[in-house]
């Protein structure tokens, strides 16, 4: 057991460095695990680009204070516990944690006690979250990103022990489709057909990268009726034909007007019922809503971090067309399981596994990188 | 009994005659009524300004083609009756109608058979609306608008017979607290603290003039916390705190930043719960989202006419804000007698009838009009 | 074209007769339809076994005043139509209706005008209410039910026209999967895990004749888990495996206490989130209740017929139990083409030709519903 | 300082005496708080009474093991204050809590761990429950309930400061108003007319002593429309009057027809909107429903302990009814402090703190549990 634990480093904007760092001591109710795979998300992207600082709407930047080892995808092996006094280690739903179980990392590390944590149940509201992947990492115990040899788990996060049968890629899926709870909220809003999302509904999604996807695929496993695609990737295009997109729409081959007529074409003259933003480009506010039909609803998921304003006209985007817009954030962390048993109830219909089309030693993070932002790949992942 | 009916109409933005007409035969199913009381509400003084031309979202102007009666907000008595072959002429909820009864006339005629009418109860989403007070007055039967001696009441429209205890004013009260059932949309998204309208939200209405009162009041009625009133209207802002409001803001006496620091003042630094825009200027947007909390409500309610486009950030002000958003263009028809109901129930505690402030006979609609824009009266209404 | 109409008459319980009628003159917004293919319900087997004699709730007999036409389950072409004057004739969505369209009918004519039709939309709750299949044949226009060789549909039902596409098994299928419903409000009761039907819900179906399948079927293409069919028929719950059925339990061949230990078994401990009650028995309430967890929601569908009392402790079963019980006795008509398309979407997973295992003439009407209370059988439908 | 503290002991049911327990150390994060206000609950009722031994649906007694020092509904000022290492004591809002402040402390402490806590946010349906007032007093720190000089606070509770404007009597409502956030969870069904608790609805209450007052008041206080109290005490059906009730019917002399016929006929026919069950008698299970409208909602509140099985009829109560019902057992800790804001908001309405219609000192408890059981009574209060 080497005492030097080698992790990929971002230094700064740009520069990933690979650095050893002591094997940390854990503190009681802590854990230190092996990482098995480890998601590249948008947020890592854009804090390379160095296009974006803040982080999550906080005045924090993304990766600082640099630097930080990244990594907030985490599918993970224990390796070692420390148990709180007198207690046994457990997971989230109460499971016994042992050397050698395979757990998913939830991003978030919460306060407990502020309002948020008091009162957004299941939600990552707080006013003090910690996300793994987004530390400083120039303090101990430094491993608290998921590209490492090794990973520190610290106390009070939210863990998922899997099963065997579950495989590491619908494990690191977890987390991207617990973001896709915003369907559920938006199902939430009502049972009636006219408001929220209801099976049959038709459903837009701007933006079919890995958080679209898991939203198309959320859809489609709800019962939604046709669900249209849009992207600039042919490839990604393609891609999600087998995932349950009905209809692909390429915004560079295609003027905004044509892409209207063709919803308004599917929907009886009347928009989308629901359309999801997880492009983050601020252009598809005002397209997508007049996409939408009366009463339709519009999910702000894709701005995670901001790119800038955009016009909107209040009469015709929001009051006359009696919308209902929900911003979405964060993940459930309540979603966690619920995600993995909804894609392991389906592994039938669709092949979970293959939506990893990449991986990258954690040596070759940068590599990773610059694929995660090419347009032929949809999940790129970080694996030792 | 006269042949000859006389009404007010608006010629052109900003011209109102009084005009004769012939009285109207009735077609099977239509009423003739006498308004009793018929309010001027916000669409009325953009029809007369002309500042804004099309109509609840459609390409139409507000009164076009014109000319028009203008009075869509109306209580009236019965004049004649012509029931359908066989049958007994009765009110929306099956009530017998008969001369001399007073009733409260929905504003909305609705085709019942498109989309919409098929799909969203309650609300005036129809594909073919036709509004009282909104329609061609050159053809017959003319007189279709509540500012008239006599108004023609069309098959199909939603009547609703009022008891002898209900005031005129509560009665014309009727229709923009039916508007105000934003609020139970708002209420029904969650049966939880941290989503929708819950009794102790903080509230903020931007704009409490006739519609933002009914709003405030509304919240007030189903057990807000503190609500905060924001106008530039010194009377208006006084009148509300005899009617629920319990911090009033002169927008002409603060900064943006004032207005946040008081409401993060009243919130423990969270922001409001709830956010109503009654004001119609599109700058609330922005504004409003800013004094919400973390997955507050922003309900966006007065922009009926378009005024122009307004700058917002995705990232900032809808998915870092996890905000829900509801448009609300429409009255609920269903709502106009659970409105009179709350106000009667609720006629200790609040002086409803107070609320309307001015009266003026048809012939003095254009004085009627010109009162209703200055900043010292609250509803101001036409009668004979 | 003969004047003379063949139908089956249900003259009283245990007999049925083949009867002559003429040809009826259409009413404006009346249609003369050839049923294609009509379903046989448990109302029609309790009808004519005599067993049950209110209807829905109401104090009148099933099938009376007898005689009556039976058939409400109905797929058929348009042979006559007479539309209103001046109008076209038009489906529920304003498509237009011409002669050799094909076309579901819904069971239920309502007034329109009653508390209920004004405050309960997509629901069936008219105070007035006639269904088809229920309604004294021996006065004009006689064939108001799908067991004949026309049948008369009055002015004011609601039709759907159906595309080429559509089998007719699946048309006949829209009206018990529209009872479904049921599961969409329990959808809606919360956006959060503990509340109503969520994806990934382990859901238990006590009853799997054809309503508890199609109950079955909506749970699946809405996302549920692990769904538990409860049955006494071997057939059916071989039958519900190629449909959703993850386990199957033999009431005959398990105590009450097994039931439960397979439940809590397949749960944790905790038990089912959402029991659905298609039996139309009422020991299953109190066993039925005993399956959920804590929260839980109890679905009560099967009772459309009175079958007795049955004990409960408030207590146990409702209180500590934090229950959330829907009771649901009528069909969404608005939930019959989102029904039909949610079929539609999934052809390739399920094969919903086949749930229709028995066809006979409507001569032959008696042996169909022999057929239909045999448990070797799921949906037997009439058809020329 | 006295180092032996004085407090009641429930001995066995029917038999209470005072005993001294050592002045307890406190563990970290726990703390020593002065009772000023203790409420008697219809918990203490039936324990004293020995008529019902089960706790809340657990197997174990209400009171067991004996002895227990009873109170759950506790306000008191802070003696002594232990925090975690590091850390400042606070409550659950964060705000720091030193020597001298007021606080309510809620019932129950959860484990934080389980199923429940971990996914029924708010509620306190934890499966490792401990609850002040009914645990184990024979073992330190002994001071576990209210009625007592001193009493022991766990680490974990659920702690909520109050300010200085509280009176007592409205700090020792709030866990019974905490339990009326079932009308919550009723409004959050639906935001249509016809589903859950909204606006001008009908409501009855069965049972007013403190409980049933609660939700009468909470019903109120949320825009209630007619309500509707009934009980056999005519002394808390004229105290009611005082509290928001409409009408009150005494079940002593009236038979369960005549209420029917007064509901059906303040209801034009259908029934109440909502029925809350707060009686605790079985037989107004089925008479409750029965007053019910169609798609009513009914509020099992009442059954905290069982008191004996009813009859019921799945088809004429549930299925044929379209029930929509919620059973209730714990309280909403997420509520006690909105429960607190809203009777502070409506202090000019009602008067609350003479709900407390009754006081004794801990030495005088017995007598304190025979008061509270007479029908002369509304809340019964423990205070030094």
């Amino acid at each position: 057991m080497s005492d030097v634990v080698k992790a990929a480093v971002l230094i700064e904007p740009g520069k990933i460095e690979i650095r050893e760092y002591p094997r940390p001591k854990l503190e009681e109710g802590a854990l230190l695990v092996r990482p098995l795979m480890s998601g590249i998300c948008g947020t890592d992207k854009h804090g390379y680009q160095g296009d974006a600082v803040q982080y999550a709407g906080t005045p924090r930047e993304i990766y600082g204070p640099y630097p930080a080892v990244p990594g907030h995808e985490n599918v993970a092996v224990i390796e070692e516990v420390k148990s709180s006094r007198g207690g046994k280690a457990v997971d989230f739903y109460g499971n016994e944690l042992n050397h050698g179980d395979r757990i998913v990392i939830s991003p978030d590390i919460m306060c407990g006690t502020c309002y948020w944590c008091r009162h957004s149940f299941g939600y990552t509201w707080c006013d003090n979250i910690r996300s793994y992947g987004h530390l400083d990492c120039s303090v101990p115990p430094h491993l608290i990103g998921g590209w490492a040899e090794l990973m520190y788990v610290f106390p009070g996060s939210h863990i998922f022990k899997i099963s065997d049968d579950v495989s590491d890629q619908i494990a690191v899926l977890a987390e991207p489709m617990a973001v896709a709870y915003s369907l559920d909220i938006a199902k939430g809003f009502s049972s009636l057909p006219h408001e929220g999302f209801s099976s049959g509904d038709c459903v837009v999604v701007f933006g079919v990268g890995p958080l679209g996807l898991c939203h198309l695929l959320k859809a489609r496993l709800l019962g939604a009726g046709t669900i249209i695609a849009v992207d600039r990737s042919e490839f990604r295009l393609n891609f999600v034909k087998s995932y349950g997109a009905d209809v692909t729409i390429d915004v560079d081959k295609t003027s905004a007007q044509e892409r209207r007529d063709m919803v308004l074409g599917l929907t009886a003259g009347r928009g989308a019922d629901v359309v999801i933003e997880c492009a983050g480009a601020a252009e598809v506010l005002p397209e997508g809503i007049e996409l939408l039909r009366q009463g339709g609803t519009f999910i702000e998921v894709g701005h995670f971090v901001d790119v800038g304003d955009i016009q909107i006209n209040p009469h015709r985007h929001l009051c006359a067309k009696n919308i209902r817009l929900i911003g979405q954030m964060n993940l459930a962390y309540t979603g966690i399981i619920p995600s993995i048993d909804l894609m392991m109830k389906n592994r039938d219909r669709f092949d979970f596994d293959s939506i990893v089309t990449h991986r990258y030693h954690f040596r070759d993070s940068l590599e990773g990188l610059i694929q995660s932002m090419r347009p032929n790949s949809m999940k790129v992942v970080i694996h030792p």
